[in-house]
């Protein structure tokens, strides 16, 4: 395996946490540092000022000009030398692209292929509805289409492109004007409000743990509610994601949302042959029966879990210090590195 | 009393902070776990799985068919043989009822019968008036409606079943399609924004304290705002709790708010012949004018807390270290115990 | 320099922070005793009930009968016989006033000009200009209106006064019904998602920090979203701010944000002629395609801040400990004083 023939080479006392400069990288690192790991991040030159001015968090940048070049031999040969694991986040999956992350020589915590079936809206809808999650309907062409959908495009772009649409002619008409693209689905627009759970599941502890919980805020569908509706009625909502906001759930619904993660785990080793590893996430509509509508999950680090660098009113429950999603995600591979099961954690 | 004679039985250096497992269950044993008490969850056998994975947490669990064995004598006699104090919630008060609770065995935390006067939207609404709070104005009868109103049940139901009105005929209709209940209030819907104010009165320090505050998250009224005027109007709001929002208050509202609480500590004690003790909320709408109106009162830790199973921006102001709400109840019953004042806080 | 004079009498090993009792006060004298130094609260009497509950972070009051008083001859003699440095916020300069304001004799904590270019509407606007920073179409007269617009008013008013207007006739409609106003501006509504961003400016440790984020819970607005559309449709929006709730940003929107806030540092220095420090805060609408708009500034600690008394997602990526804004200022003051360096911090 070609993990275990990386690691062999690996001076693991100096084992580095390594990401792309974006998304959730301040996080990552930061974690990583109060693990007593070294980190790294790949930064492009534009955004190096802001990345240096967290340099206490950052014991070395590898500069680029643009994206590509993490696919680049001499990227790739900086990161082995300098015993590195990746880590994954919605930035790096769209900047190397599916087969660039299957091929990617540097170790990466976590699943590889829940990447790549997150990246495909159909598969990522079969995933959850295997797993036994309620899912909304799916329509399978626009002339189907009876009632109010949403239309998304495939890729982690953060909402942008998505789309309403209640008749057939609407549908079409919205994927022409984005140039009719063939990664997208077409899904029934559940009534409710939006929550996002984030999991995280240890093989090092044997357990699956909620780490938090957000709610994406979304231009300007979340400001076109501060308009009168006489105002707002003629705008079209968008949903690009911009940030994000903390929210907790109710304790029974808790219930049911773990029940979903750990379904979600075990159906994911079945479907794809090789165990979850780390954080992941459920994204979902609560209607007003309390039903969890789960519309679409991501299968790494999600940027809501920004929210909780000090740790989340979850996260307080399973340890008595704070705990981030980045910071867990280093917890993670020094446990497993100190007790010589990094192979079980990193693909 | 019935708790002095309960506590002459107990072993006290093993006194169990106990409830049942819903609500605010997590932060209530978490708090109690970080004050160095026993633990203890009644808890549904289908959700015997989720709590479990919180272990960690859980000294003892009494496994329960359904939620009215809690009032079973084994259940009782189990409770009591732990030494065990309840710490009431909105769910449990659902579970045992009225009548239950007042009959109860085991020791509770806080007074008893604010928890009736609470499940009473007439009588909950009579209080705060009394206090001097400002409240809504409330409607006598469906014909009386001559403006925007909104009609809710008894008990805590989590908003299900809350309904918005404006006309006489509107009421009626909507009374009918939820099978004429007897235990409603008709309230004019104050135009403003929401805002829940999370209270511990302590008798132990002899001082009250904010602990908190949110905005509750609610099924699908939160959602409805995401979609345009023309795609909404079609959709009757409902107001189903599913979660919880964090806020802060601006200060000089502040002021107004913590009058209140001082005010509602004393008048309730008037009116009950009973201290309050611990946790409570009131919860409110402010107007553009920054009133502050308060439609709603909870005598007992509200869901709401959840949020802060660290400490909230409140919590700090008066705790050099992370203090939920469950953790506070926790300290007070510790406190009391070591200066044998047990009884000032138990019912 | 006045400052210098003054600095020469005080005994410095008691220096004590002051401000005044409102807005953010709370936090500011919390940070202040976590950092050992005394702190000094200017309190209404209606207000010393509520502020004496929080005593054990308050060494002093000075009690007033009314804001006027703080400019009294007596109350600034108390002051400088306190060794004290004042913490403005935005109460504190609504009620000493512009002037007031210039002329005060006791040390204040950053920019005091900075405080004048806030309080005027169109100082304000030409400051973000010519910073570089993306601002709103500003509209010179009602005439020129001729999309969306929101009418301002000039001072710290927390929102209230502000209203939508689209023609030339509902502007000058609404100018009318607040008594035609002179200092106030028309600017383009810009469609998209209100966020808040809290910075910090270090002479000490030479460097721009991201304190904290939020978004401003508004009175009626962020309540009408909850009304069926063809309910809100007959009630007038208003924007008086009673609360905050927590937000953060997604990361590649950071970078853009820090390179407004180090420009605005910039850009101050050279058009004041003298250095920005401390807290200060930017006020953005993020439109759908990711771009932050810049509508207003806020020179000093904004209310937002009070969210993170104990420290933000933010505030921990710089600092291994609980940093809220206020406990940062007298983390500034104390290193200054500790270092010799006041003079650079205080004006």
């Amino acid at each position: 395996m070609r993990v275990t023939d990386v690691l062999k080479e690996y001076d693991l006392s100096k084992l580095t946490v390594a990401t792309v400069a974006s998304h959730s990288a301040l996080q990552i690192v930061h974690g990583a540092k109060k693990e007593g790991l070294r980190t790294l991040l790949i930064v492009k030159k534009d955004r190096y000022e802001f990345y240096s001015s967290f340099s206490h968090l950052v014991d070395s940048f590898i500069i680029v000009e643009s994206w590509k070049e993490v696919l680049n031999e001499d990227v790739v040969n900086e990161l082995l030398a300098s015993n590195a694991v990746l880590v994954p986040h919605g930035s790096f999956v769209e900047y190397v692209g599916a087969q660039g992350l299957l091929d990617y020589p540097v170790p990466i915590f976590g699943s590889r292929k829940i990447l790549l079936w997150e990246s495909d809206q159909k598969k990522k809808m079969e995933l959850l509805r295997r797993a036994g999650i309620k899912v909304p309907r799916e329509y399978r062409s626009p002339d189907e289409v009876d009632g109010l959908v949403i239309v998304k495009l495939g890729g982690a772009k953060g909402g942008k492109g998505y789309f309403l649409a209640k008749t057939p002619e609407e549908v079409r008409r919205g994927l022409e004007a984005l140039g009719n693209p063939s990664n997208y689905i077409i899904q029934e627009y559940v009534i409710g409000v939006p929550a996002y759970y984030h999991f995280f599941y240890s093989p090092i502890y044997n357990r699956l743990e909620i780490t938090g919980m957000d709610i994406r805020y979304e231009s300007n569908v979340d400001g076109l509610r501060r308009l009168p509706p006489e105002l707002a009625s003629g705008i079209r909502p968008s949903f690009t994601v911009v940030g994000n906001i903390p929210v907790v759930l109710r304790e029974s619904l808790l219930i049911d949302v773990y029940k979903y993660g750990k379904s979600f785990v075990r159906t994911t080793e079945e479907l794809l042959g090789e165990e979850l590893v780390g954080p992941f996430c459920l994204e979902s509509i609560i209607t007003e029966e309390g039903e969890v509508v789960v519309f679409e999950f991501s299968g790494r680090i999600v940027a809501g879990t920004n929210l909780y660098v000090n740790g989340s009113p979850y996260s307080y429950l399973y340890w008595d210090e704070p705990m981030s999603a980045g910071r867990r995600v280093a917890r993670e591979i020094r446990k497993a590195r100190d007790s010589g099961r990094l192979e079980e954690v990193l693909r």
